[in-house]
C-alpha cells in the first residue's frame, strides 16, 4: 500500500524572495514507479538561495518552476523501489526529487548515487553537494587564485562562502570574509579559518575603510554571492588583474525592474579586472572530481562545515525567506525522517 | 641654431572631456639632446579618446599628466640629431614625444623605429599603432572570438572599432557595428565590411529591438568603447558564455561622481558572461607580433583604414573634445609638416 506523500507546491510567483505565502503544503498519493523509474523516500531536502531564481518569472539559467508543481529541489534519500537496472532498494541517492516526502522520478533525476558510507548523507546536499561544488569550481576555475593572493568572500559564513574561504586558504591565499552579525564573524574566523572577517551589519559605511586596511595590496579574487552595496565597496579595492566571481546576488531583493548602482566599467577597465558569472550546472561533467577532493579534505579535517537542520516538511514554507534574512548558521537542510 | 618649438601644455585639469580651455599653446626653445637623448622633429601627433583619462585626476592606468607639462601623446617623427648609438639622423620613429613640434627625449621614449618604408608613417599612429594593436589584442586575447560568433562593436567607425570589426570578420565572425550618423553607418558597411551597422543616434530606444533582430542567437563578443546607455542595451542580448571587452568608456562624460546605471550582476550571472577591462600597455612586449600581422593585412588590402587629418599644432587644442563629439571620420591625427 503506497504511503501518503506530503509535498510543497509553488502556489504563486513571487517578484522577490519567496515566502510562505507563495507555497502550499498539500497531500498526494505516492505513485508507483513506472518502467525506468524509481520511488525514493526523501531523508533531507535542500534549501538554496538560488531557489529565488528558480521560481522567478525572469530570464534565468533554468526554466521557472511551474505554478502548481512541487518545488524544485535537490534532496537526499533512499530508493524504496526501483524499475531501473542501475538502482536497487536501499541505494542512497542525491537528485532532483523536489520538496516532498516521496518522489517517483525517472532515473535521470538522480544526480549521484552515494556509494561512500563513511560520511553523513546530508553532506551531499551541502559541503559535498551543490554548495561545495559551486565553491570549488567557482573559486578555482573562474577565480583562479594564486598563492599569496588576497581573496574576499561575501556571505562568508554561508554554505558556499565558507567552503570558498577554506579552499582559498588551502591554496595559500589570505582570506577576508564578509558576513553579518557577531556569531557569523566568529564562525568565519574560528571554524572556517578566515584571516579576518568583517561584519557588514556593524560596519555600515565603514566597511570600505576596513576593507582597505585588510587588503593593503588590493583584492585579487572577489567571490561574490550578494551583489549590491557590499559589492560596490569591494570593487573599489580590486587589485590590477583581479577576478570577480559572480555566483549570486542575494542582497538584491528584486530584479524587476533592474536596480541601479554605480557603473563598473571604469573600475574594470583601469584595474584590467574581470567579472564573470558562474553557474554550477555548467560543470556537471566534472562534479565527481570536485566531490572526491572535497570529501578527502573533510576526512582529513581540513574542510569544516556546519548544518542548519530544520525538522519536517512544513519547515520548507518559510525556509528560503529565512535564508535571505540570514537566520541560518550553516547549510540549511530540511530533515524529514530522523533515524 | 635650434629652431623654436611650439608645444601644447596642459593648463588645468578637466573633470570630464578636456577642451581648448584646458590647454595652452606656448613657445619654448628647442633643447639640444644630452647623452643618450634624441632630438625629434614630429611629423604627426596622435589624438586618442584615452587622453581624457591621462589628464584626469582619477585612479587610472597611468600617472596623470602634470599641470604645465607638454600634453602626453604618441607621435611620429624623424630623428634630427642623436646621441644614442641605436639611432641616427633621418630615422623614422614612433614614441612618446608629446604634443609639440620638436621633442628632446631619452631613447626609451621611442616605442618603435619604423624600418618598413612601404607604408605611410602616419599609419603607425593608427591602424598599425596603438589603435590597431588595441583592437588586435583586445579582440583576440580578451574577446576570444570563434568562427560563427556574433561580434558587436561600439564606436564601430572609430580608429579602434573599425579594426576590431575587420579582424572579427577575418576570423569568420558576423559583425554588427554601432555608430552615430548616416555617414559613419555607411563607412562601417562599405569600407569596414560590417554585416550590419546600427545608428544609435537615429534609433534611440529602438536600438534594443534592432539589436535583437540583428543578433537572433545573441551576442558572443561585445567590444565596448563607450559604456553607458548603449552598453546597457547591448548587455541585454548577450549569449551564454559571452565575452565583453571593456576598452573605453567614451559615452561617460565624467566619473566624478561615479554615474549609476542598471546593475549588471544578474545578466553576467545568468549568461555566464565575462566583462573584462583591457589596457593595451599591458601588451607592450607583444606589439611587434600584432603590428606585423596588421601590416600584412593592410598590404593585402584586407584591412581598410581612414584618417582624419588636421593641420598645424593649434588643431590640438580642440581635438579631444571633437573626438568626443564624434566629428571625426577615421583616426584623428595632427599633421605638423606637409612634405
Amino acid at each position: 500500500m503506497a504511503p501518503l506523500n506530503r509535498q510543497v507546491r509553488l502556489q504563486s510567483r513571487p517578484t522577490g524572495v519567496p515566502g510562505p505565502e507563495h507555497f502550499l503544503l498539500a497531500e498526494a498519493p505516492t505513485e508507483e514507479p513506472g518502467p525506468g523509474e524509481l520511488l525514493i523516500r526523501n531523508e533531507y531536502l535542500s534549501v538554496e538561495p538560488a531557489m529565488r531564481g528558480w521560481v522567478a518569472d525572469l530570464n534565468n539559467y533554468s526554466a521557472p518552476v511551474p505554478i502548481g508543481s512541487v518545488m524544485r529541489s535537490l534532496a537526499a534519500g533512499e530508493v524504496v523501489s526501483s524499475r531501473h537496472p542501475d538502482f536497487q532498494e536501499g541505494d542512497k541517492v542525491i537528485g532532483w526529487f523536489g520538496w516532498q516526502e516521496y518522489a517517483t522520478v525517472p532515473a535521470v533525476a538522480v544526480t549521484r548515487k552515494v556509494t561512500e558510507n563513511d560520511l553523513p548523507l546530508s553532506l551531499y546536499l551541502g559541503v559535498l553537494g551543490i554548495n561545495g561544488v559551486t565553491a570549488y569550481f567557482g573559486l578555482l576555475d573562474v577565480g583562479q587564485p594564486r598563492p599569496g593572493d588576497t581573496v574576499v568572500v561575501s556571505t562568508a559564513a554561508g554554505a558556499v562562502g565558507s567552503v570558498v574561504g577554506q579552499i582559498a586558504k588551502l591554496m595559500g591565499c589570505r582570506t577576508i570574509g564578509i558576513t553579518g552579525g557577531v556569531e557569523k564573524v566568529q564562525l568565519c574566523t574560528d571554524l572556517y579559518g578566515f584571516d579576518q572577517a568583517l561584519d557588514y551589519k556593524a560596519l555600515g559605511e565603514d566597511i570600505a575603510s576596513e576593507l582597505a586596511e585588510a587588503c593593503p595590496n588590493g583584492i585579487n579574487v572577489y567571490f561574490d554571492n550578494v551583489a549590491g552595496a557590499i559589492t560596490d565597496r569591494v570593487l573599489g579595492h580590486l587589485a590590477i588583474g583581479a577576478r570577480v566571481v559572480i555566483c549570486g546576488t542575494a542582497s538584491i531583493q528584486s530584479w524587476t525592474p533592474v536596480p541601479t548602482g554605480p557603473r563598473v566599467e571604469r573600475i574594470l577597465l583601469t584595474r584590467r579586472a574581470r567579472a564573470q558569472g558562474f553557474v554550477v550546472f555548467d560543470y556537471q561533467h566534472r562534479h565527481e572530481e570536485a566531490i572526491a577532493r572535497l570529501a578527502d579534505w573533510v576526512r582529513q579535517g581540513r574542510l569544516a562545515f556546519r548544518e542548519d537542520v530544520q525538522d519536517g516538511i512544513e519547515s520548507c514554507l518559510g525556509a528560503i525567506a529565512g535564508l535571505y534574512r540570514g537566520e541560518n548558521l550553516g547549510k540549511r537542510i530540511i530533515r524529514l525522517y530522523s533515524r
